[in-house]
């Protein structure tokens, strides 16, 4: 017996492309979309074209906006003094919810990973050290890539790139989680916490 | 700083209007969608509207299908002697996998659900009795409603409505999953295939 219906086989493809959903997620969310009144199918169908069409990089810092440029860029309160160069724009959202810092960010969207073919002409590296030399109002560039081991290695990767152009390089610290119990974390992360350890 | 991209948070609510996709998630699939090609966005717009257009109930057994009849309805070598009535359509998907039952099927699109608010009427139940009624081929009709609370009163309450048509109702066995440990079986579960133990 073939069980197929084109159009919802077509849609549960479609929704198995996204990052994070497997085949039997992708199936549940196309039987529950074919199965929502016409009107609200149409506005998550607008909402995708609509949200692909109007958000676009930020002219000068490339993280995501509907705008020339995104709102820190636009700002004039934020110090242009310091760049804080991150993967994801979901990392630039996650920093500004510390409402800790008050610099300026730089989107890579991506790490460099030569297994997944990822170098760094993939990223926006060109445009991170066109910034930097057009620019001299910044002083301090911080490496807030991931602390894996491709965002580890974009940060040196970058920090060699920069350090020429007589800039402070920084990373993010290294420790214990606020609020973690000792006796879960990882030895790496524990002994990065030792070896950084300050004075009280 | 307001970081609202008012495009990117109308797509992430629509994400997070689907069954089973948190605030995060819904967040993260927003901003996968807006990096992708234009194509691509549009194609999996156009993937939800078609699918929503395009498949409807089965005018017979009320099962998801692109056309008239489903497939099983419109085949000529199936049983029609037996009807087994499902929640969902994916568990029609998953008995045909079994590729152990030749009759029909009967689509409720749900379960009896006081505390949610869905009574009877909103299955398709008045569906089931009027074809039981005008077919007097089917002899026996299968409850296989999930093993859950929900599950269980349902076909308690369909079985009643049912035996006054002269009709065998059955119920789906209860036991101990093929290939699972008996150890970490639940309680009511090893009660149940205790009692349901057959002769070897």
């Amino acid at each position: 017996m073939d069980r197929m219906i084109p159009p919802l086989e077509t849609l549960a493809e479609q929704f198995g492309r996204l990052p994070g959903i497997g085949r039997k997620t992708a199936q549940r969310l196309a039987y529950h979309v074919v199965s929502l009144p016409a009107g609200e199918a149409k506005t998550f169908a607008q909402a995708i074209v609509s949200a692909q069409e109007a958000v676009r990089r930020c002219a000068v810092c490339c993280d995501l906006t509907d705008q020339e440029l995104c709102a820190v860029c636009r700002s004039t309160g934020r110090d242009g003094a310091t760049l804080c160069v991150v993967e994801d724009p979901r990392d630039v959202a996650a920093i500004e919810r510390t409402h800790e810092y008050r610099g300026l960010y730089h989107v890579l969207h991506g790490v460099i990973s030569p297994l997944n073919g990822v170098g760094p002409e993939a990223l926006t590296v060109k445009e991170l050290l066109a910034r930097l030399r057009d620019s001299a109002a910044v002083r301090e560039v911080i490496m807030a890539t991931n602390p894996t081991v491709e965002g580890e290695a974009t940060a040196m990767y970058l920090s060699r790139l920069l350090k020429p152009l007589g800039l402070t390089v920084s990373r993010l610290a290294y420790g214990v989680p606020v609020g973690a119990d000792l006796e879960y974390a990882d030895e790496v992360t524990l002994a990065r916490a030792l070896e950084g350890r300050r004075a009280l």
